[in-house]
Order: structure tokens, then sequence, then C-alpha cells
């Protein structure tokens, strides 16, 4: 019997594995569905950034969410390696784009555009290590706001550092830092410190990872690894626990080494101007110059920045603790040139709003709060009081929204009216239309307002105005 | 000398080509950028389809671009060669969606919805022939609103020609009709013309291709390729010239064949109640009860329909052209129980809306009419009068900025005031606020209404009230 049961069961388990492997109900890898809820969420934030987009003059564009693969080709570095390409099913090697700036970049080349500003808001994909709880997913909105042409140096720079302080401020996630600093600063640094040219990207790539690593691990990594000498890792390890604000860039300017190096000097100079508009713009407070803010990517020329959240610890006394970058960018003057088949050189500079990070702290907000949200905008529910009133209530409805109100009825040919209020209840429905007979051979509608049951016949042709001015948008 | 010549033109066509092959700046074949001039238009677009979708209280969902492969196979018919396969990189096999229904399908499965209203508004891709004039892509919008739920037969389908019928007025796209017809009728007219029970799907697709092929060579595929025998095809030929409203629904249920048949009754009865709900709807005259209606997808299972655009001949006594199809949908009953572990099946009907060819229409509805396009809502831009003020357009714009308007500025340290003024121009700004020397003595700014070149002094305290009342929006 034993031998039995154990034949049965090694049956069933097969038979349980057939049916799994039938259908696995599960969305890719590192990617979500959003549910009505998230969605108003979403909207509201997505909303709040689009408000400020529109209130510095900024355009709109959108691009293929692919790409030829050569367009990407070269533009990312060591991160190149989490593209997602497209199988080839015949005809043209395809990839999933991995920002929205290369393509727009692609897109100035390929249109000869040399000035605009637009925003661009869409979803863009890496084939990373998903860390869902902490918004960082394979498939993830970026909101790119961006400045391309020939201007006086620093003042678009400046003025993507207002858009970054404007949204931060008004989705109130909390205390927030700006750093910035200068690829020029940087490159003019490295070669002070006796970094061979050749190993600038990589040791800049090292530098990029202190905000997650203690310096002493940074540090053998550019030794060990990189085979920097240890003298100029030392070097560095001087100048990147500095940061501060103009009394930082005087003090560089002064430095013996820096000031000698042409393109240290030129960084500190323009990052010296930044201050000033910044300062006229009222935002300095936030803005930390940073000398070990480098990031990741390759394509930046000039000035870089990164926005990142503080949290106040507990003992007043601490430094601030940083839980993460919100939004970052910089200048890339040679991207567009990439694209460009003579090399002509559009100088661009911009920013990345962080929306998936953000997104996850003000559903943590709505969901520690008390707050209700409602997902749809329903104005009011048309109801019946009696059966064998369909096809009044389908009447009604018709002339609600042909009047433009907003209206919802239960699909049933007789609801009971417990349930039509219920459903009110549920969703937040703030108005019912009720018909019964004896209303239609009065010619009037009950309308009744759900928060406080209070109920009044409304002459049939006043409906409309009577709802609108309830819901106030008369 | 001329065999030197020919050796330099070979290499300069060498050369030519290498420089050619080095980038190709496109977008992928089928798919293109939007300017901001088409984002504009777009956007008006958009706006209409997700204001009638809130009117009728639908909440709103997002899914990934991509789904897992399986999720997707087997749902398609003869359509599934046109779906794009990532490439195996490791890990999931994955496609990118083909439409929204499917998605959506899986996504009230996975969360064991049984009940929602809801729209999702997203690109899909189809690796099809592209023929982009006439709106036909590989990357394009669909618009989809769908109710899920066990409702009396009939009420939702009827919202959905509500709702198609809604957003073509709304846009002003011309005369349109919408047919209707049901898979159950055509079933039943299938059985009863002698169609064997497994041709019934691939007569199915030949029947849909009416709206292109004449009867002729629909009939000859059915009967060539598709094995039908001649008198088959005949008396299907019959049935599918037939077109009307309630007399043609009344006469197939008197039908001496077709009464007989269990499924052509039961759709026959539901189409009468259907064209009962939209004639209370007030819609019954664009709807049109057309049995050569018979849609490509394998998934529907009830009412089907298809709304085009009819254009009227110059000769007044032809009946009305087809332009092509802008909106579709139907019943799906069977779909998400495909998901389901259990196979519970949840109720569906939806529509698309064709979103590419409505927004070609507009487009060259636009570029016909003499209207000028914004591409901002900037209200003001920040102008000054003489050299050395950058620092206090900084400051002004700033103010503003922090006050809701939406505001400009020319990134220049000293721009010519007569460049300002035509940015102005050219980009539809309404009003300039001037600095000048003079000014800022005074304690005010000049506001210069672009349209009319009248100049005000405004002091600076109510300078934001001034601009806000007169982009009438105080």
């Amino acid at each position: 019997i034993a031998k039995e049961v154990a034949k049965l069961l090694e049956m069933k388990a097969q038979l349980g594995d057939e049916g799994k492997s039938k259908f696995v109900l599960k969305t890719p890898k590192g990617t979500r569905d959003y549910s009505p809820k998230q969605m108003a969420i979403r909207e509201r934030v997505f909303t709040a950034i689009i408000t400020c987009f529109k209130r510095h003059g900024a355009e709109v564009i959108d691009t293929p969410v692919f790409e030829l693969k050569e367009t990407l080709t070269g533009k990312y570095g060591e991160d190149s390696k989490l593209i997602y390409d497209l199988k080839d099913q015949g005809g043209e090697l395809l990839s999933l784009r991995y920002d929205l700036t290369v393509p727009f970049a692609r897109y100035l080349a390929m249109n000869k555009i040399t000035n605009i500003k637009r925003y661009h808001i869409a979803k863009v994909y890496r084939r990373d290590n998903p860390a869902m709880t902490r918004g960082r997913y394979r498939e993830f909105y970026q909101c790119d706001f961006d400045i391309a042409g020939q201007f006086d140096p620093m003042i678009p720079d400046a003025e993507c550092l207002k858009i970054v302080h404007e949204i931060l401020s008004e989705l109130q996630l909390g205390d927030f830092l700006v750093k910035v600093n200068d690829r020029r600063i940087l490159d003019g640094m490295f070669a002070v410190c006796g970094v061979p040219d050749n190993k600038f990207r990589t040791i800049c790539s090292s530098v990029d990872k202190l905000d997650k690593m203690p310096w002493e691990d940074v540090r053998s990594e550019m030794v060990g690894e990189k085979g920097l000498s240890p003298e100029a890792a030392d070097r560095i390890g001087q100048y990147v626990q500095l940061h501060g604000g103009l009394d930082l860039i005087d003090q560089l300017l002064q430095d013996p080494k820096l000031s000698q190096n042409k393109l240290a000097k030129e960084g500190l100079g323009d990052m010296k101007l930044l201050f000033e508009y910044v300062t006229l713009f009222g935002i300095a407070g936030k803005i930390c110059f940073d000398l070990s803010l480098a990031r990741g990517l390759d394509y930046y020329t000039g000035v870089i920045y990164e926005a990142v959240l503080v949290q106040q610890e507990n003992n007043h006394m601490e430094e601030p603790v940083s839980v993460g970058s919100v939004a970052g960018g910089g200048r890339y003057d040679g991207l567009v040139g990439m694209f460009d088949p003579k090399g002509r050189k559009v100088p661009c500079v911009g920013v990345s709003i962080g929306i998936e990070r953000i997104f996850s702290i003000m559903e943590q907000k709505v969901e520690a709060s008390a707050e209700k949200i409602r997902t749809t905008e329903t104005e009011v529910l048309v109801a019946s009081a009696q059966k064998k009133l369909l096809e009044e209530r389908l009447k009604l409805i018709s002339e609600l929204w042909d009047a433009g109100i907003k209206a919802e009825m239960l699909y049933k040919k007789n609801p009971k009216l417990l349930n039509q209020l219920q459903y009110c209840e549920d969703t937040g429905i703030p108005l019912v239309a009720i018909v019964g007979e004896q209303e239609l051979k009065g010619g009037v509608v009950k309308l009744r307002v759900v928060a406080t049951r209070e109920e009044v016949d409304v002459r049939r042709e006043h409906l409309v105005e009577e709802i609108k001015m309830r819901t106030s948008r008369s």
C-alpha cells in the first residue's frame, strides 16, 4: 500500500507541476501593474511635475520606446550591459531605450534642431537587479527637462536647479539637498592627483560609488582593481571629502595645484557663477558643492547634480543622513555631436526626476494618513427607487452625459435602492439622482446628498444646473 | 592619370559608405517621433477621450509594456506572427504587448478582480506592414475602455456604443457610422449555411476581409484556399450583404433557418435589446446592424462593433463611402477565464479608440486651417531694456515662478529688446515684463501686451495680480 501511495503522490506532484507550468500569472521580473489607486497617486505627482515644467516654458516631445541598437551603442559606458535588446525577427536590430537623454540627442541631430527647451515623460528599461520595495524597477518612468542651445554660461544650468527645488518643495517629501559638482573639476582633480589620462573615466566610476561605500573600500577598488598608485588615491581622498559653498569654491580657486589646471579653473569659475545665480533664485541654502559627486554616465561634460532627501536623525546634532537620490542631471555638450554626421555640437543641460522613488514615498504617506483616495470623478449616480425603471434611468443618464455631467448607474435591470446608495458610499460619489414613479409624474428628480442624506426634489429641466452648482463647477 | 582618378573615386566611395554606415539617423521602421506641435494636437485628442471616459465613471490602470511571452500565446489567432519578442538575455522570455485587452484580462485574473470599469491609454506593438501616411504604425496608441463583471444583458454593451458616439461627435471628424454584429449570429449563420464546425474561425477571418475586398474575392478564398463548398459560400453570401436596423433583426428572427439556431436566436434577441437601449440614448441613427462585420481577433464571444468615418460622395444620391475604422470592440466573456487557474469567467465588454488615424485626420485639419498652434503655455517673458540687467531679470522671473506664473527669459546676459519681443511673436507669449533702470528706480515693471503693443507701468507688488488678471485666471 505504501508503495502505491508513493506512486500516486508522485503522479499528483507531476500533475501539479504541469498545472503550474501552464499559466504563470505574473508580470515580468522587475515590473508591476498600477492599480487605480496607485494611478490616482501617480497622476498627482505627474501633475505637479508637468505644471512646473510648463511654468518654465517647456515644450513636450515623444520618441519610440525602442531605438536602433546602434543609436544606444557607446553612450552608457559600463552600464551598456543592462540594455534590453529585441529579438532579431528579420529587419533592424532594436533595443529598448535606457534613458530619455540619448533619444533626445538623436532627435535633435536627426531634425537639425539647435535650440529647444522640452520635457519628456516616459518609461525606460534597464536589466538591473530590481529592488522594488525601494522603488528600483526594470521598467520605470523618467521625467526629463532639458535645455539645448548655445547660451551664456550657467543661466540654463541654474534654471534646472530651480526646477528641482520647485518640484521637491511642491511634493513635500521632506528636507532635501542638491549636491553639485563639475566634470571639469573632477578631471582637473584627477590630473593634479596624478591619475593617468586613460584612467579618468574608470576612476570617476569609483568616485561615483562614494554615496554607497566608505572611502576605504573605494580606495582599495582604485588601487587594487584599477591599478592606481596609492599616493594618487590618497590625494583624491583629500579632495573628495570636501563639500561646502562659495567659501569652498574660493578656497579651491586658491589651491596651488588645482588653480594651475585649466579645466578645473574653468569648472570652478562656472561653479561660482552658478552659486551667484541660485542665490538670486533664493535657493542657495539647499545647494551644496560636493567634490565626491561624480555620476555614472559617460556623457556628462560640465556641471552635474543630484538631489537627495535628508532625514534628520533623532539626535539633532548629527549630520543629516541621505536616504537616496530623487533627481539628477547635468551638462552634456558632446552627445548631440556624436549623432550629427558632421559632428556639429549642440550644448545641452538637463534634469531627470526620479519619479519611482518619489512615488513610493507618496504611496507610503497616503497609506499612513487617513486620506481616502477616490479613483473616479463621478459626480452623480442615477438610481431608481422602484423596479421597472431601467428605461427611465437610461434616458436620464444620457441627458446628464450629454450635458457634461460625470454620471454612473448600476448595470442591473432592477437594483435595490440600498445597493445603489451603498455603491456611492464605497466609491465616494457625492450625489444621487433618484427616479421614481411619483417623481416621473411630477416632472422632478429626487437629488440626494450622500454625505448629509439631505433630499430635495429638483425640476427635471433644472437638474443639470443644480448638479453643477452642488459640485461647484457651474 | 585616368587610373589614378578611378582609384581615388573608389576610395572616396568606400569612405562615403563607411561614413554612412557609421550613423543611421532614424527611428526604427514603422515608428516616429512626436514634435512639440504634434504633441499639442495629440494632447487635445487625449483630453477629449479621457474626459469622456471619466464622465462614464472609469478608473484608470497601467500595465508593463512587455508581458511574459506565454501570456500572449494563443490569444490572437493568425495575427500572432506580428508579436515583437525580446531577445533571450537570460531569465524570462518576454514579448511587447500586442493590445491592451489581453494584459487587462491577465490583470483581472492575477488580482482576482470580478468587477471593474477602467480605461487604459498606452502604446502597443505590431510587426505589421506600416502605412504611415494612413496612420498605420508598428508602435501606436490604443485608448481602451472596458467594463468587466456579471451584469444584466446589453446595458454595458450599449454604454460602449454611447462612448464611441460621444467621442467621435466631440472630435468633429465628420460623419460616422457604427456597425454592429454578434459572434453568435455569425456562428449561427455559419452553422445554418453548412460550414463545418472546425472551419468557423477561419471562415470568420475571410468574412472580416469584406471591408477591403469584394465578395467575389472573399468567396474564392473560402472555396479555393479554405475548402468550403460553393453552396455554403453562396448561402453565406446571401446573409453578409444584409444590413439595417430593428426591421432587419425582426426579419432574421423570422428567418426559417436562422430562427431554429439557438446561438443565432440568442444573438438576435440581444441585438434587439441593444437597439432598444441605444434608441433611449438617442444614438440609434448612427448604429447599423451589419452581417458582414466579423472582426479579426479570436477572443470575441458576443456583440462586436466597429466605427467608420463615412465620406459623402459629391453625387449625393450614392451610398456613403467608408474611409476607415476609427474605433472597434466587442464582448469577450472567455478571455479572463483563460488566465484563471480554475477557469473562472469574468464577462467583459470594451471599446478601443483608434487614436492614430484620428490623430492623422486632426493633423491634416490643423494644417489646412489657418490656426497657429502654441506649443508652450508661457504667459510672460521677462525682458530687459538695457544691458547689465541679468541679475534683475533672474530675481523677477524667480518671483513670478514662485507665484505660479508661467514665465520665460532669454538665456543671454544682454539680449536686445527687439530680439526679446520677436521671441514673443514667434512663440505666442502674450505679455512682456520689462525691467529697465528707470523702472527699477520707480519700483515698477513695464508690462507690454504683445498683440496691441500697449504698455503700462505696474507697481512691482501688483505685478503677479495684474498678470493673472490679464491672462484671465485670477
